[in-house]
């Protein structure tokens, strides 16, 4: 149903979820900006990331590094030669795309590859045959330059990914934390690609979030390792509300494999954009110890690790689980849209749209809702308000009708409508209605913060 | 007490706060990585901030908006044409300096400026004089290039702060956010500036995080805001406990203010650096409309506010707090150092550094410490570790003695130390002890939780 991506995506502009970046500048089309309720709901994936990955577990590690490093690295880790695209240009229109993609959206459709390559695909955008130059490879590096003077000397590039970060720093953490293999050092932040053909939405953006995490191991417990990531990061998606039946394993091909990988495995999630039904959400690697090896050797110091019981020293191989914060951001809003019906005050029923957010997740936690702009009500729905905002993200809303008010709330997913009206003047009871059954509660005042805690457990 | 600074930078390295970026590399002097340490002290700053900024109030939302924006908002905004540093270059040995801050440092040292300008200053580096170049003006924009073809039309600059992103969003915030002037739109992210001479630790970077604000106020109402935010954010910093006497206000003078601004006063930190004692930490302007009319003027498109009230249509005026996340972490660091003396197991006391963090700064907030290695104390201090993880950021220690395990503890800022003894086998209690005053407690291992969440809270 791509009408649920269309939904989702005007959804997400009118109520102040991601919005085009530059928009009133005609738009970047690298990418998006994330308003007040998406930058709560992608910071709540964020922080429920690294509760799983980091604060609750004993052998893994935080860190944030640079974004912009010197060609060094990038030349060690193979980026600077091989992290390119093949770009091919429609010699009619024009327009550029990645010759891999339009082979992939092909055999999507078709069902088998294309026999001729290129030659058997018109140009998406003017519908001209036999219009495609040779593809050449085109890197997905951005440049910049450092320093006074703008040179080959000043030369740097903005990260492609974070992982890169974590292996310069693995002598760092691992001897000031006092860890030793196996254990992980995870890291969320920006990194930037030159896509030739950003799109769908904030799934491909030229500046986008990753939530990556390197998980040195012994050499021989690299693969029980790499199963142990498959399913606990699947779990990750499923416990925070992603149905089953939108997520699939996929195991990439041996003779596709990145030049680091021994073993990469996807968990793609049901996006249904219009090429194909799956896409990737996260990937998971076994990179071996080519990062490693490749830095000490480019480096000169050498990244590896004594065991101290067996006196052996040996480098550490690495799982990587590898997620995108900005596509996981996409997921759990898509998995989330629902449409149903809920009780109107006439006795019948109004369709909603409701974001089934797990409570975790949602933006908002709570509304407080004055049955009406009354002098008697509005200094309680707010003392009410502003107590709850000592522990939530909480909106007030007094305006327009309950229903109309009530359908605000759905659509954003927030878990708890709190109602003041004039009953509470006399009883000290304000009524709290939930998202999902609708049902409604009449709760005293003093009790409300008890109430919420109860049910948002780890908010 | 520059000794002070000397052992925090150390203290930082080797403890897991901050680590030089692509150290392996020799590292970029531009940027600074943060370790296991450093990221948590960062995170929980960010989000004391966010909390204190949006969380709990009702006149303030959340953005998160894109680093690498198109000409067009850089050419508004001023920077392309303004933002500059006067660059200078010794003929001598070839390094460049900032003339401004060659002429401040003279000036801080002399006690007032140099009568004949860089003429009357020698080279920092090789003590020559008469040899400086005639300052130019430099960008301390990066440039990068979006898109397949590396030529102006993919010119991009990286953004040297978050606000300009703010402003661009400021119609889409307001409609679908729901709000009206005095409002404020609050993000938190990096930010680059191509720094002639970075340096002074994570003071002075070419990237760097940034927590700003920008209330968007009715055009007469600025002056009263301006001074409420003074104070609002001074007292954010001495409630998280930097000491009043090292900070100070320093009111921008009128001939100096940037081409934007009314008014501007610093909140300025006792950094203590070579050449001068206080330095900027966080910068508060009256940014006036001067933002919101020059990118209507440059995009078309209106960014003004129509009261329904009144029915007058004004363009809101700009306070804007506008902190450095980085500059933050140092301060705090800085803040929190302290060397002191702890009582020994053999009647003595030992000198120990502390970290003396507010209880929510500290990154770790407990640590989980079995007497010894034995089999009846590990499984059941891992156990209360694995609980308490549940909560907050726990360490756990079983190397070494109980007193240097202490030490450890204490450098780090950790409040609490829960050691499991064998008369915990007995009594099913820990001894909990106390960062600052020392003093041990002893408690029911069931009531571990209760007693650190009595004493953590908002943490």
């Amino acid at each position: 149903m791509p009408d649920r991506n269309d939904a989702v995506v005007s959804l997400a502009k009118r109520r102040g979820f991601v919005f085009p970046a530059a928009e009133i500048y005609g738009g970047t089309r690298s990418a998006w900006d994330y308003g007040p309720l998406g930058v709560e709901l992608k910071e709540n994936i964020r922080r429920q990331w690294w509760r799983a990955m980091v604060t609750t577990r004993d052998d893994i590690v935080g860190l944030d590094s640079a974004v912009v490093l010197p060609p060094a690295v990038w030349e060690a880790s193979g980026h600077v030669a091989t992290f390119t695209d093949p770009l091919t240009e429609c010699t009619h229109c024009h327009k550029r795309y990645r010759a891999d993609h339009l082979i992939e959206e092909y055999e999507n459709k078709k069902g088998s590859p294309p026999a001729n390559g290129l030659d058997d695909i018109a140009c998406p955008n003017c519908g001209n045959r036999h219009t495609w130059t040779e593809p050449r490879p085109f890197s997905g590096l951005l440049k910049t330059y450092l320093g006074p003077v703008e040179d080959e000397s000043g030369l740097a590039y903005l990260r492609p990914e974070t992982a890169q970060g974590i292996f310069l720093n693995f002598k760092n953490v691992m001897t000031s934390a006092r860890k030793k293999p196996p254990f992980g050092i995870a890291q969320t932040g920006k990194s930037f690609r030159n896509e030739i053909t950003p799109g769908n939405f904030i799934f491909r953006t030229r500046e986008f979030e990753q939530m990556e995490m390197e998980f040195f191991v012994p050499p021989g417990e690299d693969e029980t390792w790499h199963e142990y990531w498959l399913k606990a990061r699947w779990d990750w998606y499923t416990g925070l509300g992603i149905r089953q039946e939108n997520l699939r394993f996929f195991e990439h091909p041996k003779e596709k494999l990145s030049h680091y990988s021994k073993r990469t495995v996807d968990i793609e999630y049901r996006f249904e954009f219009g090429g194909s039904e799956f896409a990737e959400l996260e990937g998971i690697a076994n990179r071996t110890d080519f990062d490693l090896t490749t830095h000490s050797e480019h480096s000169g110091v050498d990244l590896s690790y004594l065991d101290p019981e067996t006196n052996v020293r040996y480098r550490p191989f690495v799982i990587e689980p590898a997620a995108g914060l900005t596509r996981a951001t996409l997921a759990f809003l898509l998995d989330a849209y629902a449409e149903d019906e809920a009780p109107n005050t006439k006795g019948g029923v109004d369709k909603r749209t409701v974001l089934r957010f797990d409570k975790r997740l949602a933006p908002i936690k709570a509304a407080v809702l004055p049955l009406s702009k009354h002098a008697d009500l509005t200094p309680k729905a707010r003392d009410l308000a502003s107590q709850l905002r000592q522990f939530w993200a909480v909106e007030y809303d007094e305006t327009q009708a309950i229903g109309k008010r009530y359908r605000r709330q759905d659509e954003i997913g927030t878990p708890y409508c709190v109602t003041i009206d004039f009953d509470t003047l006399d009883d000290q009871a304000v009524t709290i209605r939930d998202r999902d059954s609708m049902s409604q509660d009449r709760v005293a005042l003093d009790k409300v913060v008890g109430y919420l805690s109860e049910r948002l457990p780890g908010c």
